[in-house]
């Protein structure tokens, strides 16, 4: 019997207090033993296979010649998911807590479109929300490791969000006056500038560097102001790049010692002495 | 009463003697009481609003439906704009610095337009330059903060400046011969290499990795050159993001104190004993 | 006589016991005598040969004119490379070994699709596997150093491995639900967005900013979200590059002498004496 | 009488020996006396002038128009280039030595178009050459500085060489490879991929970003390969960028202490003792 520790999803939902709860748990919740390991791998199969059908029932040559077969192992792995959604529910000791919980709110809205489906057409497109739950792929692939991980590059973004959120609000004026300029430089040629919004998502397009070229400068000035719209979008790349670089690093070397005389952490690695209390470490 | 002190608005506008002035000044200028938030808040939901009108007015079914609605907006906007203008320059000992401030100039240019479309037609699409109102968010999310993050910032480019110079010049350079070149070669084609100002157009179009497609190579010649100078342009983004990294990295191992005992400097900023010596900073 | 020490392949393919063997062995496999390097140099050269008459066959006017002559350079250079594959062989202890290590199989392969052009038609295109042996070049350039190099990237790519895994799962989920959503919006529009594979497809050209255009939103709603997708894409691509450049940063510096006397870590790798306390490392 | 001795150009061409010469030389390859930094600004505004000549002379209709004057005007600076260039050549002590340099070539070169323009039709397309002429603008900006500036970046640039030399060969090998795939799986859709060059001129296309759109696949292989290049495009540009922002990082930190007892420099900037002698610094 293990003890659930090392993901909050895992605390959130302690085993119920029946000895097959705590069997079930461990094969459903867990992925340590075979048997955990192998529903997880089973259960991926079988989100990629759903996605898979849902893809290419939207094409219409295929839709047409295996549209049965389609329906049929959607109703199948439906049906699956269903009975999988419920023993996740009879497992834990507070069903709600699991039902409210990311993965349970993703696992119910993505059985929901093929129900949806006999009652409203093109509900099932909706499916594709079970992409969300690939996520589960992270407790296949030791992923203890991949939270911590993830939990180091979400730190770095916290710590760089009130420089990036600067670097944003400037991008976002820019792209806003970008886009009028543009409008009233080009709304009397035939190239697409018809309305502000337009403009704005042709400013967006540009300084992304997308460029599709549905929508394009055709005057001299116009296209002037579109070079220097995208020198600007060029040059601004390298800033978030640079600040968030910056970031990872020095967040990299923070592998720190701890003072065991007043618990301070993030010592440096080549601390003698505690900065905070003046202890030998 | 609280003394305005970390913006360079504020000390620029202290405010007028009377008391009165004091409070409004409070409300208006600042952001750290209730009203004054208050106030900030309402200011942008005004300013947010009267940038979506001037948008949704260009397309042309809106306006056509719409189009008497949004007259009324923005004039009740800009009336309030008008009496919000009047108002700091009454609460501020120095009207005229408040006038020839950033914010003063920002304030009242986006005024104009709506007074001078009774004059002129078309002057409203100028209302975007209201878009630089939205600035003024930086007072409501902790302005302080970012304004110490973004000077972080502009002293990293700052630093960078004279490398990202000698960097933009020879990419400058490579813009004006690659569109001669690439001129010389497609000029008689209908590839759209019409004159050399086009050519350039379309040389930075490439290099900043665009693409439109509008204008394209045609000939042989024409395509291996423009690969050429894909390649550079690609290879050269690099230059800029290394640059600014490595200054933004700096930059922040820049806060560190020293021990006077041992010597030792690179300490942690938050260090109280020097982590070499022992001995207290 | 060099005894082959510096690269796995030489390690994996000893001379066999003749003296021939020996003397061959040095010229083919290895690149520190002029002879060595000769032959290397030369079969650069018929390697990019080879690769040439391949693209400019494929060119109509060219094959209708020389392409005769190209298919006897083809039959030239493939004999060559037959002969030089059988000393390859002949000159090694283990002949299977050579076989089946990776330039073996390149070796191989690359000699194959001319044989088959005699039964197969279409085969010869296959022909292009020859770029493979270009990799050949980093013997004759210096190749330990630029092996040696390349394991450090490796390394520093395996070292981030499991974040960029994290952040390759968040895009491809995105670009996943991406497509969908705007197949869900355009699909009745006659913009491209056909059936959600093609949608997928869309959404990489869009994230990756290449932007061909041949398929574009339309509607409003589709051009909204195409925003939403393109900033999100333009966000994102910062994450890895700070993340591999910390890597990187972090792997260059590891390679530092430590002090006996005091302990400094952190010495210059060329150092002789640690520059804390002056003792000899 | 300043003696010239910040950049290889001035070392290189020492002033004649006559007093005359002298102030020449003072004023034409220094800018360190205001006549000095005159002449230089003066010659920075003919080029400049120069270069819009030439482009805008190529727009028809303002050619039409204002041809006779573009073409007086471009006689007189020509002039005017000429009797510098002579000017330059009577003040140095060598004037071989100033007219096989790179500035001395450059001038030279940018003179030749006009007077071509008398026998040959179009030469003066060439005058775009006059472009590198912008290049001494580092004069004016207080040069010595920006040269060094350039030195780091050159020296990180090659440091990074032999790395950047791998990913490169790698690139070029996937690029070669893909075009011919692309060939193979489109040759017959009428989408541009006539043959494996454009193939190849395409995948260069899509690996920058560029992504015109003028050829594009159309079939679900051709998407589907095309999509793996542009996410392996994708993310290859995070290796170079994190290789080169590492190294610029390492040589920022580079302004290090020397040696008085053995001269060996490249010590840390905190090191107490020499490393390679033992002494103290």
């Amino acid at each position: 019997m293990t003890e659930p520790k090392d993901t909050a999803e895992r605390r959130l939902l302690p085993p119920g207090p029946a000895e097959w709860q705590r069997r079930w748990y461990e094969v459903i919740f867990e992925s340590d033993t075979p048997a955990g390991k192998a529903f997880d791998v089973a259960l991926l199969v079988a989100i990629v296979v759903s996605i898979l059908v849902v893809m290419l029932e939207s094409v219409e040559p295929l839709a047409a010649k295996y549209g049965r077969a389609f329906d049929i192992i959607e109703w199948v792995i439906t049906l699956l998911f269903t009975l999988e959604f419920l023993a996740r529910m009879a497992c834990v000791a507070q069903p709600t807590r699991y039902v409210f919980s990311f993965f349970g709110v993703v696992d119910l809205v993505s059985l929901l479109p093929t129900y949806l489906s006999l009652f409203v057409v093109g509900a099932d497109s909706l499916l594709v929300i079970r992409t969300l739950r690939l996520l589960r792929v992270f407790r296949v692939l030791k992923l203890a490791r991949h939270v911590s991980e993830s939990r180091t590059l979400l730190a770095a973004l916290r710590q760089t969000w009130p420089k990036i959120t600067v670097f944003l609000l400037v991008i976002f004026c820019a792209i806003l006056i970008s886009g009028t300029v543009m409008y009233l430089i080009e709304r009397d040629q035939d190239s697409g500038f018809e309305n502000i919004p337009i403009s704005v998502y042709w400013a967006i397009v540009t300084m992304t560097t997308v460029g599709y070229g549905d929508i394009a400068p055709r005057t001299d000035a116009g296209r002037f102001v579109a070079a220097l719209i995208m020198l600007f979008g060029y040059a601004v790349i390298i800033v978030p790049t640079g600040i968030f670089s910056a970031e990872v690093l020095t967040s990299n070397r923070g592998r720190r010692k701890a003072c065991g005389a007043c618990g301070a952490d993030e010592l440096s690695p080549h601390a003698n002495f505690c900065e905070h209390c003046g202890e030998r470490v």
